[in-house]
C-alpha cells in the first residue's frame, strides 16, 4: 500500500507548502457530465450498485483521471451512506433525489437509530478505497470523504432533499437534546468512517456541509460547527508516514470562515459568492483555501474560461496554500472539454503565481 | 393625501432616529399562510388577476394589519410587473412558479425590448398605492417596492425560476455587452416605476434582489451593484415633506454588507446567515438594519418564538436603527397565531432595548 506518492502537489498545497503550481481537482468530477460515467452508470441499473460495487465505484473514480491532467482521484460514493447502514436504506427515485424506505416519523424512531459498525457494513467502500489506491500506483493522492453530521442529519429528518428544510429547524428549535443526541452519534460514525477510510488507503479527508449555509449564525455553531470540530480533533492525522490533510467545505457558509479554520483542519473548501482575496484576509495562513469558481462559468466558451481561471487565480495572488477547484460540483450540463480548457488554463497559467 | 402619519417608528428606525420599540414589519405579510389571502386568492381566479386589480390588491394589503399590530403596510403586488409590461406577458402555472407567453429565445429578443411606460401600462399599481393609502388613512407608513434589476434579469433571461441560473450566468460572462444594456434599461424602468410610486403614496421603498446571491463577488459588483446604485441614486428622497428611506434586501449577499451600505441606501435587510452584531459592526452606523430572524423558527411553539426573537433583539443591541423583521419572506405553512406571538414578543422584549 505505502507506494511511493509520485505527484504530491496536492497535499504539499494544503499544507501550505511551496508547490510549483497550483493542483487542481473538481468536485464531481466523476460524475453525469461524462459519456462514459452515464454508460457505466446505465449498466450498473441503480445508483447504489454503482456504489455498492467495489469494482463499479473503482472503475467511476478513474474515469476523469484518464481524460485531466487532475492532482487527485476522489473516492466515488454517496454521502448517504451512513444514514443508509443506521437501517434506513436508502435509495433514488429518477428525478427525485434521495429517498429512505424506512423514514424516520418520529421521536422514537430517532432514539431507536443505532451507531453503526461501519467497518462491517461500510466494508464495500473500505474494499474501492484499496482498489483505487492500487489502480493509481501511486500516481495522484485519493481523497476520501463524508458528509457532516448535520447535513446527514437534513437528509434524515427531511426524509431527502428539501427547499426550507423546516422539520429540521423545527427540532433543533424545539428539541434541541434530541437533536443533539443524534448529531454526536452521526458525527461518532462519521469520525469513524473517515478513520477507516484513512486506514484503507485516503491520503487527503474532505468533509461536506453542504447544508450547513441554511442555519442562522448561532444555529450553525451549535448544531453544525461543534460536530465537525469534534470530527476533526477525532481524526487520525497521519498515515504511511505522512500527514493526511482534512479539507472542510461548508456551502454558503462564508461568514463563518474565522470559526471553520479554527477547527483544526488544514484547508476550507469556499464557494464562489466570497472572493479568495477577502477569505484569504479573513483566515491568514492559518488554512489553505480550495475554490472557488462558479460552476457556470464551464458553460460559456474556452476563451471565458481561461479569463475565469485567470481571474481566480490573481483573486488568491502569490501566495501558498491554493488548491484551485469550482465554488461547488461540475454541473452534468458541462461539456467534458470544457472542463478540459479549464484545466489546461491552470497548469498554463498558474506557475507564474508561484 | 399628505395626512398626518400617526406611527412614524418605521420611518424613523430606517433613517436611526431615537424610537421607544423597535418596528416590525414581515416581509410577505400578505400572503398564502392567511385564510383570508386564501380566499380571496381563489375568488380573483388567477393571481394576476389579484394584482391588475386595485381593490383586490388593496384588500390583501390590509389583511395583516387587521390582525397583527405591524408597523407598516407593503404593497400586494408581484416583482415581475415590469417584465409583464416589456411585452413578455407574465402568467403563472400553479406549483410552477412564473412564465412569460412571450419568453426571450435569442439576442435579437433582447434588443427588441423596450422601456414600458411604466406610469401608463403599470397604472394599476399607482390606482393601488393611492387606494391604500386612503384606506391606510395615517395609521402606519406604505412601503413601495421593486425586484432588482439583476433578479428581473434572471427571470427574463431563464423564462421563469431557477435553480442554476445557467443561461442568465452564460450571457454575463460571454456577452457582457448585451447583460448591460438589459441591465441599464431594466435599472432605468425600476427607478421610472419606484418614483411612481413614491409620487401616488409610497412612504418607504424596498427593493429586492433575491437572486444576487447566486453570483460570484465579482459579477455581483458588475451585474447587480452597479445597477442598484444607479436606482437609488435616481430616486425621489423626499415627498409630502418627509424623508422617503430606501432599503436594499438582497439575499444570500452577506459578504457584500460594506458594498451595499455604500450605495447611499437607508438601511440593509439582512438575511439570518449573518448575526445582526456581526452586520452592524461591518456597516457601521452607516445604515440601518432589518431582519433576521430565520423564517423556520415560526414553526416552533410560542415559547421558542418567544426566545428567538429575545435572540434577534440581543444581537442588534442596545442601538438606533434596527427594524424587526424575517430573514426572508413568511412561507405558506406557518399559522397566524404564531406570527401573532412574534409581534408580540417584539412589542413586548425591544422597548428594554430603547
Amino acid at each position: 500500500m505505502t507506494t511511493e506518492l509520485k505527484n504530491d502537489t496536492l497535499i504539499r498545497a494544503l499544507l501550505r507548502q511551496p508547490v510549483d503550481r497550483t493542483p487542481v481537482w473538481i468536485m464531481r468530477q466523476a460524475g453525469r457530465y461524462l459519456p462514459e460515467y452515464l454508460k457505466i452508470r446505465t449498466e450498473a441499473g441503480s445508483f447504489m450498485n454503482l456504489c455498492q460495487t467495489p469494482e463499479l465505484a473503482c472503475e467511476v473514480t478513474m474515469q476523469p483521471l484518464r481524460r485531466f491532467k487532475l492532482d487527485a482521484a476522489i473516492l466515488f460514493s454517496d454521502i448517504l451512506t451512513i444514514p443508509d447502514v443506521m437501517g434506513m436504506n436508502l435509495y433514488f427515485e429518477e428525478g427525485k433525489g434521495p429517498k429512505f424506505a424506512n423514514p424516520i416519523t418520529s421521536s422514537s424512531d430517532i432514539h431507536k437509530l443505532p451507531r453503526p459498525d461501519v467497518g462491517e457494513s461500510l466494508a464495500y467502500v473500505m474494499d474501492a478505497v484499496s482498489m483505487v489506491r492500487r489502480e493509481l500506483d501511486g500516481k495522484v493522492p485519493l481523497i476520501g470523504f463524508s458528509g457532516s453530521p448535520w447535513t446527514l442529519f437534513t437528509y434524515m429528518i427531511e426524509g431527502g432533499s428539501s427547499k426550507t428544510f423546516s422539520k429540521s429547524k423545527k427540532l433543533i428549535y424545539q428539541e434541541p437534546a434530541l437533536a443533539h443526541m443524534l448529531l454526536a452519534k452521526l458525527a461518532d460514525t462519521v469520525t469513524d468512517y473517515l478513520n477507516l477510510q484513512i486506514e484503507s488507503g485516503a491520503q487527503i479527508i474532505q468533509i461536506f456541509d453542504t447544508w450547513g449555509g441554511v442555519l442562522c449564525a448561532r444555529a450553525f455553531k451549535e448544531f453544525s460547527l461543534r460536530y465537525l470540530t469534534r470530527i476533526v480533533s477525532g481524526l487520525k492525522r497521519e498515515n504511511e508516514g505522512r500527514r493526511v490533510p482534512t479539507i472542510l467545505f461548508c456551502k454558503a457558509c462564508n461568514t463563518q470562515l474565522e470559526a471553520l479554520a479554527d477547527t483544526g483542519c488544514d484547508a476550507l473548501g469556499v464557494d464562489w459568492t466570497i472572493s479568495l482575496r477577502e477569505a484569504r484576509e479573513r483566515v491568514g495562513s492559518r488554512v489553505a483555501l480550495q475554490g472557488n469558481l462558479d460552476p457556470a462559468v464551464l458553460l460559456a466558451d474556452p476563451e471565458t474560461i481561461h479569463r475565469e481561471v485567470n481571474h481566480t487565480l490573481t483573486s488568491f495572488g502569490k501566495a501558498q496554500g491554493h488548491v484551485f477547484n469550482l465554488g461547488h460540483g461540475i454541473t452534468p450540463d458541462v461539456k467534458p472539454e470544457h472542463l478540459g480548457a479549464l484545466i489546461n488554463s491552470v497548469w498554463e497559467l498558474s506557475p507564474a503565481f508561484h
